[in-house]
């Protein structure tokens, strides 16, 4: 009925602008886009180059030094090792935890496959840990609406592949009482949905394109989904636990995950001010590698790249003996001499990532460097951590029947007050 | 975490990228989108060359007969008389009805002012009589989403209109055990996104472009909503009305509408096959013209341009002795003279929309053609009409509070089976 209006948003900051993640960085060897994560360097993507193009921040000493002492917790391996290595507005948080001032923790997955591998669970595990140190509520999206988007595949699997994944997510040891665990297709709503439908509002089709690379050849659907990974950054999304007509838009989120997905959270803390809502704060992870070296994550759809959750502990041990990148030299004499190579070797990396010691993780360096430990020796210590964190899962994954993704997904408030 | 993938829908049919709403068009005389109608002629639209450029199918004496012959009913004024007068699929509804298969009825209204006028209630009006006739569920839709996205409006305004909005609709008369009014923001549900989800993955952008003239500075949700408003078209999005689980896709839907929102339909039935769906059936109407001419049609925006259903008796006569369009001569001699065109006359225009005796228009045009009834006589025929219809919708609304507006919105079933 109504003129079309001229009603374009106003063009958002030109940082955003600017922030290609496809297309004008070709020329760089790191490609990290929530699609695709490779570079040609066999140490891996360079991090510190990406905080540049990211615009992000690296997350310091002084950074982890005062969430220490704000929150009376020895930062965990992934923290104090630089897993956990970037961030936008972390402080803020911090902020928030030091005046007792209410946050949240928003985090997700795609599921693309029936069963996560070791890679997808580092988000989840450090997630885990930063609920139990902050004590705040986690709302886990599934994107099962972007998988049936982007691959040929029905509303029906999409849904099961994610009721599937939650069971692995929820084994990481989550607090029914305090996370909500949601797929897309099943929960939305309108709250959900007029967050959604605001973004749209905000974000223009250049700017889409500009941020995600998608072209005019793409379904409408992915053009539209950047709204959907976007609005559970606002707490007015989830009435059941945030209150049902506060709109609490300030209580402020905190998303840890893996910096490919920066892109959606880049775009919605640009338009959070036209919502009046606050920006959400992120704490960004680097890939675990790939088994056959660090020129790569891990990827479900090559699975001998992979340590799935559900591999015995004997494929754990075959797949590390037989694919995993060694940073060691040829012979053993020649190991001996020379000493072998810590920043390529993916068993060493593992290690990094799982073993709670530092002075052992230290001394492995030390002799592994010098040549005195060998590479079948070190693959054997890396086995053994692989084996404890999978055979961890394992065990809490027992108990995880349809009834328990009943209690996580269920619509119910939380023991917080808002 | 998956690659991107080149899973660009197929190429819909030809005839749906050849069928431009704005651009290609241009040199012709009448524009007819969703956001305008216009033409440079006194007599209005040529409905006929819009038959030929949206590729409909004229709605004939036969369809018309066989109509009757189904339904046990006479046509009325607005189907006997052509103001609903083209049609994609009708004989698809009138087959169902003669095997006593289901379907429904779809319609629905983009709130942009706080009060309808008799423009907007044509499809209304015409729509009931349909159900009445028919007897089956009615759903209405209110793009109050729509509204927030092209115009500078809250989501609150929006919703607010929308409501106030259904209180004039639910005034033409409809009854509340059949019939189910929604606004999207509010409505908003799983199986309603999975529909929308599913025509996002079948349309891409240069097909959404084609189809409604978007540009890329357009907002992202203009070009995400037009899978809003065609969603309704499917069974499966009202679970309350056509049962939980079944999926029942294959209930066809008919849809009363005025045909510049045929590029939403176009656009569904071509989708339709891919998610196993019957294509939706339409049947169009004409545009009531503006007071001042039938250039355009009555628009809001333009208040003198209308009859607005909460105009007075009096504000009634004034509008149409002072703006509506006449036919008749510079001055009475000259009239008696040359006689007056009816096909300009918008006062004659409004009696051939709601003057049920079909003698006395026939009178009327023959003596205003002779130049016996004069200009004034007919806008005081016209006067009589038009204040009838409004007099009999006010003492309807007198009777709608918010309280029916909750008993038309509510999720609930409907005395039929499926």
């Amino acid at each position: 009925d109504s003129k079309m209006t001229n009603s374009a948003p106003e063009n958002l900051t030109a940082k955003l602008e600017e922030l290609h993640v496809n297309g004008e960085e070709e020329d760089d060897d790191d490609k990290v886009t929530p699609w695709e994560v490779t570079t040609t360097k066999a140490s891996g993507i360079d991090y510190d180059k990406l905080i540049v193009r990211f615009g992000c921040r690296k997350l310091d000493e002084d950074i982890i030094s005062r969430f220490e002492r704000v929150t009376g917790h020895k930062a965990c391996v992934m923290l104090r090792r630089g897993m956990f290595f970037a961030h936008r507005d972390f402080t803020a948080i911090l902020d928030c935890k030091e005046k007792g001032e209410p946050f949240f923790l928003y985090t997700g997955r795609g599921a693309s496959s029936g069963s996560l591998h070791l890679g997808h669970l580092v988000p989840f595990i450090f997630t885990k840990w930063l609920q139990e140190v902050f004590d705040v509520p986690l709302v886990v999206q599934m994107t099962d609406d972007e998988k049936f988007l982007w691959k040929d595949m029905t509303v029906d699997a999409a849904k099961k592949m994610s009721r599937e994944n939650m069971k692995d997510i929820i084994s990481v040891g989550f607090d029914p009482t305090k996370t909500f665990i949601f797929n897309n297709f099943d929960y939305m709503c309108p709250p959900f949905y007029e967050n959604i439908v605001k973004i749209w509002k905000a974000v223009n089709g250049n700017q889409t394109r500009s941020i995600f690379g998608f072209t005019s050849e793409d379904c409408m659907g992915k053009a539209a989904f950047p709204a959907v990974e976007a609005a559970p950054c606002f707490a007015s999304s989830f009435p059941h636990i945030f209150g049902e007509k506060g709109r609490k838009n300030d209580i402020p989120c905190l998303i840890p995950c893996a910096i490919d997905q920066d892109p959606y959270f880049r775009m919605c803390r640009d338009v959070a001010p036209k919502l009046k809502a606050s920006k959400p704060s992120l704490i960004f992870s680097t890939f675990l590698p790939a088994l056959q070296g660090a020129q790569t994550k891990m990827s479900s759809s090559e699975p001998n790249t992979c340590i799935f959750l559900d591999d015995t502990p004997k494929q754990i041990k075959n797949k590390i003996n037989k694919y995993a990148f060694s940073g060691g030299q040829q012979t053993i004499e020649e190991h001996r001499a020379k000493g072998g190579n810590c920043d390529v070797d993916i068993s060493f990396q593992f290690l990094r990532f799982f073993l709670e010691d530092d002075v052992e993780l230290e001394n492995i360096r030390e002799q592994y460097t010098k040549g005195e430990l060998l590479s079948g020796e070190l693959k054997a210590r890396a086995t053994v951590e692989v084996q404890r964190i999978i055979a961890e899962m394992a065990e809490r994954r027992k108990n995880v029947t349809d009834e328990t993704v009943d209690e996580f997904t269920k619509i119910r408030s939380f023991p917080y007050q808002y």
